[in-house]
């Protein structure tokens, strides 16, 4: 046994010593299930059961239209983005949850590309996250003359910043492998040319201690399902630096965003602050689902929620290596945990397969093309032990060829 | 007694053959409220309660990821989109639920606006309801080359129609008067002049028979949350004409509008149909909650749904106007219920402060600038006994100045 195979008292003990381990039991945990998908779909907080119920009986039921005053769903957005600002390193009344994370993000770049009206270039990276780059697509096509998306792959960016460049938009940490930029470091580059950045947290906020003002951050989006656990297709947030809330303009301004909203004016008005990038009606029984989500990270902080990230996939990683898959599965996050978000992804040429494989037996993580098993470690729900469990089932999978059967090939719809 | 002053046994015989009688006890109806502001907030149906704890407890909680598959959460802004298409006159394949209806009108504007290269102007009329005259804004804005929104007033629209205009964009139902626009007139006119008309059905889906196809309509958006019963701000629909749709691209060009969204490629290739309008991810909970309102008025149909509404404003008209305050109250709404959705609204100076005293005394209605009490009328839960009652209540408030205190004229928040 190598240093890495701890056993099982050594396990046991990290659960032990886990500050954070009284959270596992706030999230509904399936039967017999070790989830590693919080990166895709995070799990449902128990209170989201009374919570909901509240909502829909109580405050949709009884209250009705009453509800917007009542049940302050009209402040849902920005109470919430309130919670979030604490995550991510903002202060309050710079974050607000509205919409999904691509329609934030398209808010924020065709405002920061018309505050540099004179610069023809938003540029991002092959491989990040699709949709932010559809979107981008959509954003230049939207606004024509001449504006284009420029993509330069990792230490081509740099380079690629010049007096052309409205906008460098970014995941913090990537989809598929769990890569950290820096934010600091690109934000100043982008910065020096006169250039704003927009950072897609949705891989980062609750799993990492974001810091976007100490990073002089202008703007950012992120995703309310995954790591935040605020359910399936839950509202995204978007922040804004205060010192650019006044001068950027939503192209999405809806009555939400207007300065007055139930005077009914004809022309739009933008409102003072975050509220600007509000647009439609609030979706209050997504928010509502997604505060119970944020509450428990708030309550726990991003500090120690990050320490356990480390903890976890550093546990996931060295035991999968010390394991008898070492040698077939290559490792295609960073080793060093700083360097790292919450997913690790090994490459193996049967990943698909793999991932099947490991589903029908109990753990759920994902697959990304072409050949990436991914695998997303939740801090607050996940123990010290589930984890060593999933490892050594991957090992026992991979090595023992488990996964070699035509069931476990055949795709599903949505992967 | 006038004939319009129906006595307590005639009202009761409406309400007997009242064929659509049986869908009241589908709906929540809170202990002594009359609720006449489903045009803002519909009714929670009762199956609501179940359906939202299983989505809660079940397909989040114990599916987890599998719920996109497991429940078909991808398959639900398609599937309830054909259930509201039966309701608008609309083929299954031509709806959509997706993200609001501020962000669904501009979506379609602007790609109506590509769709037509150069032709510079967006055609809407003052006073229709803000938030679309607002985006049409942002639309123009982000656009940019010229473009720009005209507004004309009523039948100064037909004579503004001309080969500058790319896009018309008109309520079919007024937001504070319930007047009906002549959808298959106005689109042949923009016709005419080659312009793309977009409809916005907030005021009609679920209370009116629209008859899209019939009209010869181009596109058309909607919400969720009133005359659908969808809950506080549900997600909204959008319709594009079959002919239109594989000409047409959204700006808001999104993974869940891509043609292959889980193969992660980095160039958007927009899916085939209807299904290119989507975005960001569903909103699960909110599509599911909407599912169950939809469902019960597409079981009513939307023949039946309009003919109540038109038996039940007319009542309500009737009765104020052969009441005690008919002297005082000036209806804005058409007094022919061919011509009219599902509000009355009245004028009076002390309109707010009316609006609060009816609902101190439980009838809820709504207020909107300067001087307009509204009331809607939602088909399926309202009893003619119900709509009577209100009636009267308001001729006395009124004819009493029952209304002339302080409380009653504080603003709330939302209103």
């Amino acid at each position: 046994m190598t240093p890495d195979q701890q056993t099982e008292d050594q396990i046991a003990a990290l659960d032990v010593a886990d500050p954070l381990a009284g959270f596992r039991a706030r999230y509904e945990q399936p039967e017999g299930l070790i989830y590693l998908d919080g990166n895709s779909l995070g799990l449902m907080p128990k209170a989201a059961r009374t919570r909901m119920a509240r909502v829909v009986e109580q405050e949709w039921g009884q209250s009705l239209i009453r509800g917007w005053n009542d049940h302050d769903w009209i402040g849902a957005p920005l109470r919430v983005g309130d919670m979030i600002a604490g995550l991510i390193g903002a202060e309050a009344g710079e974050v607000i949850v509205a919409d999904s994370t691509s329609a934030n993000l398209y808010k924020l770049a065709v405002a920061a590309m018309q505050a540099r009206p004179d610069r023809k270039v938003v540029l991002s990276e092959p491989g990040d996250f699709p949709t932010d780059l559809y979107m981008l697509e959509g954003v230049v096509r939207t606004m024509g003359q001449g504006r284009r998306l420029e993509l330069r792959q990792g230490a081509e960016i740099k380079a690629a910043l010049n007096a052309d460049v409205a906008v460098l938009v970014l995941c913090h940490a990537h989809y598929k492998t769990g890569a950290i930029r820096d934010m600091a470091r690109l934000t100043a580059a982008a910065h020096a040319v006169g250039a704003l950045v927009i950072w897609d947290l949705s891989h980062s906020a609750g799993v990492l201690e974001v810091d976007l003002n100490g990073c002089d951050a202008d703007l950012a989006v992120g995703c309310g399902y995954k790591y935040l656990n605020g359910g399936p297709g839950a509202p995204a947030f978007l922040f804004v630096a205060r010192r650019h809330q006044d001068s950027l303009v939503s192209p999405l301004s809806g009555w939400m965003g207007h300065a007055a909203p139930f005077t009914f004016r004809d022309d739009y008005q933008p409102a003072g602050g975050i509220a600007r990038f509000a647009c439609g009606t609030p979706p209050v029984l997504g928010v509502s689902a997604l505060e119970v989500g944020v509450g428990i990270a708030a309550e726990a902080g991003a500090k120690a929620i990050r320490a356990k990230t480390a903890a976890l996939t550093d546990l996931f990683i060295r035991r999968v290596e010390a394991g008898p898959a070492a040698a077939e599965l290559t490792l295609v996050s960073p080793r060093e945990a700083s360097a790292r978000g919450g997913n690790v992804s090994f490459r193996h040429p049967d990943g698909y397969a793999i991932v099947q494989a490991m589903i029908a037996r109990g753990v759920i993580g994902d697959f990304r093309d072409p050949d990436i098993a991914r695998f997303g470690f939740s801090p607050l729900p996940l123990s010290f032990a589930q984890v060593a469990r999933a490892a050594d089932l991957l090992g026992e999978v991979v090595s023992q060829g488990l996964y070699d059967r035509p069931e476990y090939r055949q795709r599903a719809r949505v992967t």
